[in-house]
């Protein structure tokens, strides 16, 4: 528990989300968030500059469409003709790797980062933080929300809507509020 | 299964989605949207000219929110007093309907597009679409997900954060994830 | 039921929402979302001057990510280090009162209107409004739907994706849809 609250992030240890250093790496993200979202989509492209020079890796044809929206950017690494609807949110305190041919419907989202579930330590501002890993060729149905430290196997399908809380084996289809094994 | 992808996605077989004709309907869309999301609220009124144009009707007094997002807008149609509110996604790969007098709470999904469950093909981009119905006087309750095929009916009640997958009566309340009748 | 539109809303009466005075409401506060919706991060700040002009009230750090979305805001008050993630939106034809410490995750929706259930007085408009109130050091997970008239005690915890329909004791965690008690 030593080191930055960056280290400890990257550490999966507890931090402080209030932090210089992490609001700066926040801030820089919103501009590029709102640089993809405002500009118009000739400009705009498969992945606005901004946030293709912030992602860890994009491919050249991934596509991302507006508005989008990731707390870090840093983080995120996106696969061969991966595909991210509208609305798509990702909150990248931790890795989060989308394989090649993988589909995001709208408004999916992914979070790494968890709160402290007591309630003195949350006011202090503690959080952790999980990857999300997820395979390739899989489909995530629109307004699902994949939580942290989930991996999510090749061939996959996540059913619109399901709230996906562990991990889901390659080639299975779940659905539902917790998501299941259909 | 002959023909192009646009004629085979408006006639329910297999399409690929990734096609220059379709490219550029969806590019289209997403010019209109941005317009939509975009111009302040005197100058969109109730719905930006760009989207009233391309949508397939739309009733003068039917009144759309920022943001909103469609993927195509030719399939969509409101009638008299439609009202949706701020977030509503359309994925409008084959008709909508809404009917008169019915309101849609805040970040409703319609999806009318469904990709391949083998994964092979959907690796190839294969998918199909269905219509969706939404009758007359229907309240859809912010957050709920309506999927592909569906057809609501006048007078019913969808409960917030359902997952609509299969048809709905007139008259009858659903809820849930998926939704049931209540 | 008798006094003007606004009254009867503030009163908790049934009241029609096609109302010059209440539409002259509603335009000032899309004005306002559009303002910080638009604005770049360092213009935006925590919270566009015009919301923060708008509100019942709202903590000098209270902090309001981009987009956010409400339908009147004047009956919104945020209390000291409350955070909103990004798409939050809160319907607050009612009070809705948001305490110290408490932080919603992203898409978070809030929801003080309810359209009348009898289709026919539902086409005339008729709806009504129950306040919100959300105690202090709340987490509320990113996708959670809150409904008219519900309470969330000090220190709860709302899971992602849960739809709340009914008062949350302090403390507690409910996570579903329909929440319940985990």
């Amino acid at each position: 528990m030593t080191g930055s609250e960056r280290e400890k992030m990257a550490a999966g240890e507890w931090y402080r989300c209030l932090d210089p250093e992490l609001d700066q790496l926040r801030d820089r993200a919103r501009k590029a968030v709102h640089q993809h979202n405002t500009l118009t989509p000739d400009e705009r492209g498969s992945l606005a500059p901004a946030l293709r020079e912030l992602f860890a890796a994009a491919a050249a044809d991934a596509f991302v469409e507006a508005p989008f929206h990731c707390s870090y950017g840093i983080n995120i690494e996106l696969g061969a003709r991966v595909y991210l609807n509208a609305g798509c949110t990702i909150l990248d305190s931790a890795p989060v790797v989308i394989g090649t041919d993988t589909m995001l419907g709208p408004g999916v989202h992914i979070y790494c980062a968890e709160h402290h579930k007591d309630p003195a330590l949350r006011r202090e501002g503690l959080e952790t933080a999980r990857p999300v890993t997820i395979g390739e060729n899989v489909w995530i149905g629109g307004g699902a929300i994949i939580l942290a430290g989930v991996t999510i196997g090749d061939g996959a399908i996540v059913g619109s809507g399901a709230v996906v809380t562990r991990d889901v084996a390659p080639g299975t289809t779940v659905v539902g509020n917790p998501a299941r094994v259909r």
